[in-house]
C-alpha cells in the first residue's frame, strides 16, 4: 500500500482574475472528494470519477451542469475515462438528458472489462447522441431533463453569443447586398469587418488524473464543448487520445502516466494530443520534459496545426517512476498554451489541496508560446 | 505532373470463396471509378471520395447501402476521409438517412479549409447522429430514407443474427432460472454453453488511398459497422487515428502516405491503428518494414490489445517516396490479421485494375497472425 494522489483542472481557458477564487474552490472541493475516495483504498478510476462528477455538478465549469450551449440552445456533452491498468477507454459523446456524462463513459468501461456481449460481440467503447442516452438508461445511470443543466449564466452567455452571431450575420448580409449594387467597393470583403470573438471568454474541458494506494493510474475528461457548436460536433473529451490517456507503470521501465487534456477541441484531436503527451512523459526522463517535449514537437510546431496561428490546449499529466524496494517518484506537471489553467491537487503528504490559477506571462502570447509548471512528490 | 495511383479495399474479414468474384468486381468498379477521376486531373481527395461512394453504393459492402443493422434494426454509417496536403481530417458517425456517408465526412473537411467560422468559432472535424444528418441537409448532401439503405441481403442477416442472439438469451434465462432452483448444478456458467458466434460472415470498413497527379496523398474509410451493435455506437470509420490517415511527403525526408484500416473497430481504436500505422510506413526504410512494424509492436504486440486473445485488423497503405530529379517510388501494401481481405489497386503503368482476395495460410490463426503483400512502382 503506497501513498494515493489526485489532480484536476477546471479547463485551459482564460479564467477572469473576479472569479479566480470560485474557480480554486470547485478545484478544492473536486479534489477533496476524489481524496477521500482514495483514501478508504478505493481505485484511482473511482477517484478521477469523483472529481470529475464534482466538476460537472459545479455550474461554473463547463461541463455537466453549466455546460456552454449548442448553436440551437441546448447543452450536448461529451466525457471519457481511461484505465491505466487494464487500458480501457469508454467515451460518450453528444449526450443530453444525463445529469453527469462520466458515469455514462464509467459504466460503457466497465461493460467492456466483462468481455465479450452474447454471440462474440465486442461491447462499444464510445456512444454517442441518442443511443449513449439510452445506453444510460438501461445500465442506471440517472437521466434529468435537458434543461435543468443549464444555469443561468450559461443561459446569458448563450444569448449574448447569439446576438452577437445575428449581428455579424446582418451586417454580412448589408455588406454583400451592398456589393451586389457597387462591386468595386469590394464591400463584402470579410477582413475589413473587424470581426467580433466569443472565445475570450470560454473555459474548456475538465479534467482528473489519479494514482490510487495499488499505484494504479487513471484519467477522466468531461466537457460541454464551444459554445454555439454545431448539434452532434464531437469533441476531444470523447474522442480517444484526443482527451485523456493512462498507462499504468510497466517493469520494461516505462513510467506510469495519466494525462488530461483541455483546450480547442480540433487542435486537440489533429494532434491527439493526449496520447502523444502520455507518449513523450512516459519515454521521455521526467514529466516535465516530456510535456515540454509534447508541447513543442506534438502541438506548436506539429504539422498537424501547421496553418493554425493560435494553438490553444492545456495538460494535466501525472508520472510515476518506480523501482523494485524504492519509493514511488511522482510528477505532477501542468501546462498551457492558452490564457489561463486553473489546477489543483492532493497527495498524502499535506492535509488539504493545493489549488492555483496558472497564468501566461505578461508578455506570451496566447496560442503561440507554453507556460509549464510541476512538482515532485516522493510517495511512501 | 506525374503519374496517379488508387487502391481500395472491400474490408478484412472473411470473404467467401463462392463470393470471390463479386468482392473483387466491387473493387474493380471502384478503382475505374477513381482512376477515372484522377485522370482528368482532379485531386486524391475526389479519388478516394469516388472509389468509397462506389463501395458505398455496392449492396454487398458492409458501407451505405446494404450495411449491418444496429441491434434495433436500422442502418447507422461511420465515414472519414483525410488530406495528406492540409492534413485536415473530417469525419461523420451513426448518421441515419444519407445515401453517402461519406459525402457528410468531405463536406466537413471542405469547410475546415475555409477557415474559422463566424466570432472565430472554430468548423467542426466530427459530426455524430442527428448533426451530421442536419449538416449533410444543410450542405446539399444527399439525403434518403433510412430504409432503402437497407437490402434483402442486410435484412436477411439482420434476421438471422437477432434470432440467434434472442435463442442464446432465451438459454441463458432458462439456465439462470435452473439455477435458482438447483444452485450447485452450477447451470449459470456461462462456459458452459457453447456459444454461437456471429462474427464468421462479417466483413468490416471499406477504403481507399489515392496519390494524384501532383503528388498528394489521401485516405478514406466507410463503414455500417458491426452487426446488432449499440444504436450510438461510433466505429473505428469516424474516429481520427484509427480509421484513415494521410500525410504528404515532406522535404525532411519523410515518406508521403496514405492508410485505410478496416476490422474490429475497438481494436482498431485502442491502436489508434490508422495513425500509428502511417507513422511506422513514413519513419522506416520500406513500405512493407512499416506495415509489419506496425502490425507487430502496435497491434500483435501492444499493450493495448494484450487481453485480446483474437486481434483483427486489416490495412492498405500507400507509400511515396521522391527524391529531388528522380522518379517516386510507390509502394502499395496490404496486410491483415483476419481471414481474408479483398483489394484493388491501379496505378499509371496498366490499362486496368488488379484485383485480389488476400487470404490468411491455411495454418494461420485469424487474430493472432499476419498476412502482408504489396507492390513497388517506379512513377514518372
Amino acid at each position: 500500500m503506497t501513498g494515493v494522489f489526485i489532480a484536476v483542472h477546471a479547463g485551459a481557458g482564460y479564467h477572469s482574475r473576479d472569479r479566480e477564487s470560485e474557480y480554486k474552490k470547485a478545484c478544492a472541493e473536486a479534489c477533496s472528494k476524489a481524496h477521500g475516495v482514495l483514501t478508504t483504498g478505493a481505485s484511482s478510476l473511482e477517484a478521477v470519477m469523483a472529481a470529475v462528477i464534482s466538476l460537472e455538478n459545479c455550474p461554473l465549469t463547463n461541463a455537466g451542469t453549466g455546460s456552454s450551449l449548442t448553436l440551437e440552445g441546448e447543452v450536448e456533452c461529451d466525457a471519457s475515462i481511461m484505465d491505466g491498468r487494464s487500458l480501457l477507454y469508454g467515451g460518450a459523446g453528444c449526450v443530453t438528458g444525463v445529469k453527469n456524462p462520466i458515469l455514462v463513459a464509467r459504466s460503457l468501461l466497465d461493460e467492456q472489462k466483462k468481455g465479450c456481449l452474447s454471440l462474440g460481440r465486442l461491447p462499444p467503447s464510445v456512444l454517442v447522441g441518442e443511443g449513449a442516452r439510452k445506453w444510460a438508461q438501461d445500465n442506471g445511470v440517472e437521466l434529468i431533463e435537458n434543461k435543468q443543466l443549464k444555469t443561468d449564466s450559461s443561459l446569458k452567455t448563450y444569448a449574448s453569443h447569439k446576438r452577437k452571431l445575428e449581428q455579424h450575420e446582418e451586417r454580412m448580409r448589408r455588406k454583400r447586398a451592398k456589393w451586389l449594387t457597387v462591386p468595386s467597393s469590394k464591400a463584402c470583403n470579410e477582413e475589413d469587418t473587424p470581426l467580433p470573438c466569443i472565445s475570450e471568454d470560454v473555459q474548456d474541458t475538465v479534467g482528473a488524473v489519479a494514482m490510487d494506494s495499488e499505484g494504479n493510474m487513471s484519467a477522466a475528461v468531461s466537457s460541454g464543448g464551444i459554445s454555439l457548436k454545431h448539434s452532434g460536433r464531437l469533441g476531444p473529451a470523447a474522442m480517444y487520445g484526443a482527451g485523456c490517456w493512462a498507462h499504468n507503470w510497466k517493469s520494461d521501465k516505462k513510467a506510469g502516466v495519466a494525462v488530461a487534456t483541455s483546450g480547442s477541441g480540433e487542435h486537440l484531436m489533429r494532434t491527439l494530443f493526449a496520447q502523444k503527451c502520455a507518449e513523450c512523459v512516459q519515454t521521455q526522463d521526467s514529466g516535465s520534459l516530456g510535456v515540454s517535449t509534447a508541447f513543442r514537437d506534438h502541438f506548436l510546431e506539429s504539422d498537424y496545426l501547421a496553418s493554425v496561428t493560435q494553438k490553444l490546449g492545456g495538460v494535466l499529466a501525472l508520472r510515476q517512476d518506480k523501482e523494485e524496494g524504492s519509493a514511488i517518484m511522482l510528477e505532477v506537471i501542468w501546462g498551457h498554451t492558452t490564457e489561463s489553467m486553473c489546477v489543483g491537487y492532493w497527495g498524502s503528504d499535506t492535509h488539504k489541496p493545493k489549488v492555483l490559477v496558472s497564468r501566461l506571462p505578461e508578455n506570451s502570447e496566447a496560442g503561440k508560446s507554453f507556460k509549464m509548471e510541476g512538482k515532485v512528490f516522493s510517495v511512501t
